[in-house]
C-alpha cells in the first residue's frame, strides 16, 4: 500500500467519523444576521418551519418581523414571517410581562441586552427591570419571565394586537374582532381575528390557551384599553381585548408562562401545548428545540477554518427553514388529510433556490410541501403563487408553482399525485384567473396564447371603467418571461409522463419570450432588448431599458437589463440571439460591471450562471465570488437585501457549496465551491461529499471535476447523478481551466 | 249629505278602524304549506330574517330543510334555508332529547303528532315519550322537552352534525371539525366547521352555548359515537364531537335549553342569549317572536271571507321573510359596520318579486339588505348572485344584483350608498370574473361585449383542456338574455346620475338579446325563438325549442319557449319582432295553453303581465287567476314548485294583490285584485289602500282603475305615484273593459 491509498484510506475515515456525528451547528447562527438593513429577517424563536415563530413587536408595528432595533417593546407575539416586504402580516397573540399599574394602550418598555440563538430570544426589558426570554416548541410558545423581586408583578395578554395597521395601498391588516376569557387563576383563552396584510388576503383566527406556573392573586380583562378588574371575559364586539393576572406573592422571581396557539380552536392550542410540552422547564423546551435545529443544519456538514463563512452558511441555512410554516392539522378551511403548509411569501422569490435546496437536503418535507401546494388547487382552484392566513394572494409574475411541481417531478420526490399536480399547472396555463389575476393563475393568459405574449396594452391600463378596480395585467413583460419558463416546466413533466402532444405544445410555447425580443435597441454596446410590443405588434417607443420593475409596471422588481436575461430554459436561442457565445459573455460582462446586476432581485438569481451556458464558468465562478465578498457577512446587516422568506439565504447557500439549481429543471450549474470538504446527508441516509482539493484563497478556479471517481467534462449534472450519494471532487487551482468543461448545460434546441 | 257620501264615510272610518289595529295574522300561517310536494319550506321556528332557524332534522338528513314528513327524527338543529335545491346546507348543532343509554349514532325516533306556528314548533318524539316543542329569538333556539315522569332524561348535543353530506355533484357540505366542551352542571359549549352545500361555499364556523334550567347530574362527551363518560372536553380533531347530560331528578318532568349560536364566537353566543332571552319562560319567548311576525305581517291587511285564501296570502308573506338572514353583527370575514345578510340563495330567484316586495313593505330591511351587497362587493369584489354560509357562489344566469340595486336606486330607498353600488353594476357588466364565473360576475362577458352576445361554443364545451376542471360559460343564452335586461337597470341608473355617455352605452346593450332572435325557427304556430348562435355568427342546427334547461346547457332551468318572453326591458321590440300585438297575443295564447308556461320557473314570473303590453290586461288577469287557482293551496303541498327562497310565495302575495313588478325597474303592472280591500303600510307609517269594489267570484275583470280619485288610463303605475301612500281603485265586473288601458307599460323604445 503506497502513502497515497493510506492518505486517502485515513482521509475517507475521518471523513466517515466527521460526518456521522450530529455536530452542534446552531452556535453557528446568529438569527439577529439580516435584522438590520434590508434582511426583514425573524430574530425570534422558532424550530425549523414552526407554527410558532414567537418575537418581540416594536415600535410603530409596521416592521416585517415584529423586530426593529432598539425600539420600545410592546410585547411578544407568537406569529411572524421572515424576509418580507409590503404590509406586515401577523404579530398575533402578544404577551408583556410588567409592573406596577395595568396600562394596555401605554405598556412597552425600552429594550436592552438583546441575545438570540436559534429556538432562544431574551432581552431585558428596562422599564419594568424584567428579564424577558422565549423559547418555543412547534405550536407553543414558552415565556420565561425573570422580575425584579420587590416589585408588583403584572403580565397582560393583548389578544387583538397586531401588525401592520395603516400601511397604504390596502396592505394593512385589519382587526375583525378577539376575544379573551379567564379560565382560571392559571389560565386565559381567547383568540384574534385578524385580515389583509401584504397578501391583501381574508380573515384569519389565531386561537390560544396560556397557561402560567404561578396561580395568579387578582386578575381582570380590557376591552380598547378600558380594564374591568374581577371581569373573566371579553366577549368579541370587534374590538381589541385583553386580559392580565397580578401576582402577589414576591418571593418568586420568575413566572413561565406557555401559551399554546391554533387556527381551528382553543381546545386544539390546548392539545398542541400538552402533546409538545411536559412541565415548566424552560430549558428542556429550548434543548428539544435546538436539537430540531441541529437535526435540520447536520443535513450538510462543511469544513472551514473561516468561522464567519460557517456563520453566512449555517444562518442562511436557518434561514430557509423558518418558512412556510407547517400547519399540517392546522387548515380551518378543509380536512383532506394533506399535509397543510402556509405562508408561501412568494413562490416567485422561493422557488429558485428554496425549494431545490429542500428537494436536495429534506426531500420529504419538500414532498409535503408540494402535496400541500396541490390540495389548495384541489379545494380552491389554483395552486397559490403567494399565500399567507389561509388565503392566497397576490401572484407576482408567472405561475411558478408550475417550476415546484416539475422540480419535484424531474428529481423524482415520492409521495406526490403527480397527475394531480400536472393538471394544476394546466389550469395554470389554459384558464384565465379573470379579476382574480393579482391572486392567482396566469393574468392575460388568453392574450399570451393569442399573440404568444402579454401584450403592453394592459400595463397602463385595463380597460376597466374609470372606478377604483384594480389595473389589470401589469407586469406584462415579467409575466410573458415567466409564463415562458413555466411553459417548459409543463412540456418537461408531459414528456416525462409520455404526454407527446402536450409536450410539443408546452415546448413550443416555451420560446414565446422570442416574441418580445427588440433587435433594434441598443445601449452600452450590447443590442437586442426584452420589450414592451402592443396587442398589434408594434414595439412600444416610449420605454427605457433602465426604467424600473414595479407591481404596476412592465416588469416587476427588475428592468429590462435583468430580464432580457431571464430564459433559463432557453438559454442558447438567448446567446444565439446576442450573437454567439462571445457577443453573450460581452454582453454579460457589461451587465456585471456596470452594476445592473442585483442579487436581492430574484429575476436575476441565474444569471451569473449564464456564463457556464457560453463556455466561461470560471466568469460564473469569479462572479459568484464576488457577490458574496460583497453582500453576505456574519453582520447584522449581512444579507444583502430583503431575505424573501430565505431566498437570499437559499442562493447563497447553493454556490457556497458549489453549485446552483436551474429551477424547474432537474439540473445543477457548477459556481464557486468555499468549502474544502463538505458532506450532505441526502435521503434515507445516503450521504453525498464534496471535495474542494487544494482550495485556498488563490486557489479559487476549478481546474477539473471528478464525480464518482470519473472525469465530469461539463460543469453542470443532473439531481440523478447525485441522488443516490457519491462524491463530487472540485480540483481547483489558481488559473482558469484549459481543459475542462467541454458540453454546455441543456437548452430546449437540446431536448428532441 | 246624501246615503252614498254617508256610506262611503263609514267606509273610510271603518277602515281607519281596520288598518290601525295589530290583528293577530300569524293564526292564518301555516308553516306546513310547502313542505310537502317541491316547495322545500322550512317549517321549524323562526323571526323574521332570523338567524336560528330552529327544526328537526330528518330521515338521511338529505332534506334541503331538514324536515321530512314522519321520517325519523335525528334532533333538532338551528341553521336552515327554506325553499332550496340542490345539495342541502346548514343543520347545524343538534340537540336530541333521549331516555335511557345515551347512544349518538343511533338516537333517532319516530315522530308523530307535529304542529307548527310562526315561532312554535312541536312533535312528540315516540320512542322516548318525550314532547319537544320549539321556539326561538333571533340568535337563540329554546328548547322545552317534556319528559315521561317516570324516565331516565337525557338531552344529548352533536356539535358535529350536517345535512346533506354524500350528496353529488360537488355540492355535499362536509365536515371540517367540532368541539364540545362541558362549561358545568348547566352549560355546554362548543362549534361546528363545514363547508360546501349547493354553492360550493367554503368554511363556516357555526359556535353556540347551550345553557340548561336544569343542572345535570351525570355528563360526558363523545367523539365520533364513542362514550367517554365524566370527560368535559372534546377537541377539534376533525371529527364529530358532542356532548349529554343526564338528569337523574325524576320530579322535573320538563326540562328546558336554550340554544345561542353565532357565527363569530361562543362569547358572541352567549352575549347573544343575554341580550335576547330573559329566564326560562318558553311562552314568553314564542310571544315576543309572535309579535314580531304580527307587526312583519300586519303591514299589508286584508278582506277576504276566503279563509283559505287569506292562509295563502299570510304564509307566502311569512315565507318571503325567512331569508336571507339578517347576520349583523356575526360577519367574521370583515369589520365594516353595514348590515350583513346572508343565505341569499339565490337572487337569481327573489330580484323578480321578493326584492320588490321587501321595497315595497319595509323598505328599510331592503335598504339594509343593499347595503349588505355593496358591502359585500366592497370587501370581496363582487356582489353575489347566492350567498350562504358566508360564501359567494353559485351564479345563476346574469349578475341580478343589478336590478335589485337599479329597484333601490329608481324607488328612492335611503342610506345606500348608491355610487359604490354604481361602481359594484359596471364591474359585473365590464370585468371578466375569469375562472370564477360559476360563482361571480358575468361569465362570458368579454364575448358578449364583443360579439353583443354570449356564444353557443361556450355551452357545449369550454375548450379547458381534458381535466375535471369545471366546463366555462355554460347557460349562454340564459345568460344573454339576462345581460341584456341587467345592462337595463344599468342604463336607468346611469340615467338618474346624469351619466349620460354610460346611460347611452347600457341602453343599445339591453337590446342584445334581439342577437339571439332567430326568425327562421317556427313551431306551433309561432315563429321567431332565442337560439344559439356561434362565434361566427352561426344559428347551431342541432337544438330544439323544447330542450330543457340545466346548469351546463345554453338555457338555465328553462327552455327556449320560455326565455324568449325574458325581455322584461324591451317588450315593445319583442312584440315588433312577433309581428305585433295580435301576433304576440295569439303568441302568448299558445305559450299558456299548450303548458308551456311553468310558474316554478322564474324565469316566467313576469310573462303573463305581456299581455298587458299588447293591450290585454285581461289576459293578464285570467292567467294569473288560473295560475293561482292550479298551484297555490293551503295544503301542505300548496306551492307550486321550489319556494326558491320565498320567491314563489312572493309572485302570489302581489298577483293576489293585484299588480306586480317589473324587476329592476320602477313599474308595476296591474294583474289580478284578490281582495275588496287591502291596507299597506309603507314607510312611516304611510298607508295605501286598494279598494276593489263590486270583486266577486263572477267580477273578476277589471273595468276601471282610480288612482287617487283620478282616472287611471293604464294598466301600470310606477312607484313614486304610490310610495306616499292614498288609494288605489279597481272597478271590477263580470266582463273585460271595453274602455279602460289606453297606453302600454314603457320599454325601451320610450325612453330617449
Amino acid at each position: 500500500m503506497n502513502r497515497i491509498v493510506i492518505f486517502l484510506l485515513i482521509l475517507f475515515a475521518a471523513g466517515l467519523a466527521y460526518s456521522q456525528e450530529v455536530q452542534s451547528l446552531t452556535s453557528y447562527v446568529d438569527p439577529f444576521i439580516g435584522t438590520k438593513g434590508e434582511g426583514h429577517t425573524f430574530p425570534g424563536t422558532s424550530v425549523p418551519f414552526g407554527m410558532v415563530k414567537l418575537g418581540p413587536d416594536c415600535g410603530d408595528k409596521r416592521s416585517n418581523s415584529g423586530y426593529i432595533p432598539d425600539a420600545e417593546i410592546h410585547g411578544f407575539s407568537h406569529t411572524h414571517v421572515s424576509g418580507t416586504g409590503g404590509g406586515a402580516k401577523y404579530g398575533n397573540i402578544l404577551v408583556m410581562p410588567f409592573t406596577g399599574k395595568v396600562t394596555p394602550g401605554t405598556i412597552s418598555s425600552k429594550p436592552n441586552n438583546y441575545k438570540a440563538s436559534p429556538a432562544y430570544f431574551a432581552v431585558d426589558l428596562d422599564r419594568y427591570k424584567i428579564k424577558a426570554e422565549l423559547t418555543s416548541s412547534h405550536s407553543v410558545g414558552f415565556h420565561k419571565y425573570t422580575f425584579n423581586e420587590n416589585s408588583d408583578k403584572g403580565i397582560l395578554i393583548d389578544s387583538g394586537s397586531f401588525l401592520g395597521a395603516g400601511h397604504c395601498c390596502g396592505e394593512a391588516q385589519e382587526l375583525i374582532g378577539s376575544e379573551t376569557r379567564v379560565v382560571s387563576d392559571t389560565r386565559i383563552e381567547g383568540y384574534s381575528r385578524v385580515r389583509g396584510g401584504w397578501n391583501k388576503g381574508g380573515e384569519y383566527t389565531v386561537f390560544f390557551v396560556a397557561l402560567f406556573d404561578t396561580p395568579a392573586d387578582t386578575y381582570g380583562t380590557w376591552k380598547n384599553d378600558e380594564i374591568e378588574t374581577g371581569s373573566k371575559m371579553a366577549h368579541d364586539s370587534g374590538d381589541k381585548t385583553g386580559a392580565y393576572f397580578f401576582f402577589n406573592n414576591k418571593t418568586d422571581k420568575i413566572i413561565n408562562v406557555k401559551v399554546g396557539i391554533s387556527f381551528i380552536s382553543t381546545g386544539k392550542a390546548y392539545e398542541n401545548i400538552t402533546k409538545e410540552t411536559k412541565g415548566w422547564d424552560f430549558e428542556e423546551v429550548h434543548q428539544t428545540a435546538v436539537n430540531k435545529w441541529n437535526d435540520a443544519l447536520n443535513t450538510i456538514k462543511i469544513e472551514s477554518a473561516n468561522d464567519d463563512l460557517k456563520k453566512v452558511f449555517y444562518t442562511a441555512m436557518y434561514h430557509t427553514m423558518l418558512m412556510p410554516a407547517n400547519r399540517t392539522g392546522e387548515n380551518p378551511k378543509w380536512n383532506s388529510g394533506e399535509p397543510h403548509y402556509d405562508d408561501f411569501y412568494a413562490i416567485w422569490d422561493t422557488y429558485r433556490a428554496t425549494n431545490p435546496l429542500l428537494a436536495l437536503i429534506q426531500p420529504k418535507r419538500e414532498a409535503d410541501i408540494v402535496r400541500s401546494l396541490i390540495d389548495i388547487y384541489n379545494y380552491e382552484g389554483y395552486m397559490p403563487d403567494s399565500r399567507s392566513g389561509n388565503h392566497t394572494g397576490r401572484t407576482q409574475g408567472g405561475s411558478n408553482c408550475d417550476m415546484v411541481i416539475a422540480e419535484a417531478y424531474l428529481k423524482g420526490l415520492k409521495g406526490i399525485d403527480f397527475e394531480k399536480g400536472y393538471e394544476a399547472m394546466i389550469k395554470n396555463a389554459e384558464i384565465p384567473p379573470g379579476d382574480n389575476q393579482q391572486k392567482e393563475g396566469r393574468g392575460g393568459i388568453n392574450e399570451y396564447i393569442e399573440l404568444g405574449y402579454v401584450p403592453a396594452e394592459y400595463e397602463p391600463d385595463s380597460g376597466a371603467p374609470d372606478l377604483h378596480i384594480p389595473k389589470l395585467y401589469a407586469r406584462a413583460g415579467t409575466r410573458t418571461l415567466e409564463y415562458a419558463a413555466n411553459d417548459w416546466a409543463i412540456a418537461l413533466v408531459a414528456q416525462g409522463m409520455g404526454k407527446s402532444e402536450d409536450y410539443l405544445k408546452y415546448k413550443k410555447r416555451a420560446s414565446n419570450w422570442s416574441n418580445l425580443w427588440n433587435t433594434n435597441i441598443e445601449t452600452e454596446g450590447v443590442s437586442g432588448f426584452i420589450w414592451p410590443k402592443t396587442k398589434k405588434g408594434q414595439w412600444v417607443e416610449d420605454y427605457s431599458v433602465n426604467k424600473g420593475g414595479s407591481w404596476s409596471n412592465f416588469f416587476y422588481e427588475a428592468n429590462s437589463w435583468e430580464y432580457s436575461f431571464y430564459v433559463p430554459q432557453d438559454v442558447q436561442s438567448l446567446i444565439d440571439r446576442c450573437g454567439g457565445n462571445d457577443s453573450f459573455i460581452s454582453r454579460l460582462d457589461t451587465f456585471f460591471k456596470n452594476q445592473h446586476f442585483n442579487v436581492n432581485n430574484e429575476p436575476s438569481f441565474f444569471t451569473p450562471c449564464l456564463y457556464t451556458y457560453a463556455g466561461r464558468q470560471d466568469k460564473t465562478n469569479v462572479t459568484i465570488r464576488n457577490i458574496i465578498k460583497g453582500g453576505y457577512t456574519a453582520e447584522q446587516n449581512g444579507i444583502p437585501g430583503n431575505d424573501d422568506a430565505g431566498s437570499m439565504s437559499a442562493w447563497v447557500v447553493f454556490n457556497l457549496l458549489g453549485f446552483f439549481p436551474n429551477a424547474g429543471q432537474d439540473i445543477y450549474i457548477i459556481t464557486s465551491p468555499h468549502f474544502k470538504q463538505v458532506s450532505i446527508d441526502l435521503d434515507k441516509g445516503k450521504r453525498w461529499e464534496i471535495i474542494a482539493h487544494d482550495l485556498s484563497g488563490e486557489n479559487i478556479y476549478i481546474n477539473n471535476v471528478m464525480l464518482n471517481g470519473k472525469p465530469l467534462n461539463r460543469a453542470w449534472f443532473r439531481h440523478n447523478e447525485i441522488k443516490e450519494g457519491g462524491k463530487l471532487e472540485f480540483f481547483m487551482s489558481g488559473k482558469p481551466s484549459n481543459s475542462w468543461e467541454i458540453k454546455p448545460p441543456p437548452s430546449i434546441v437540446d431536448y428532441e
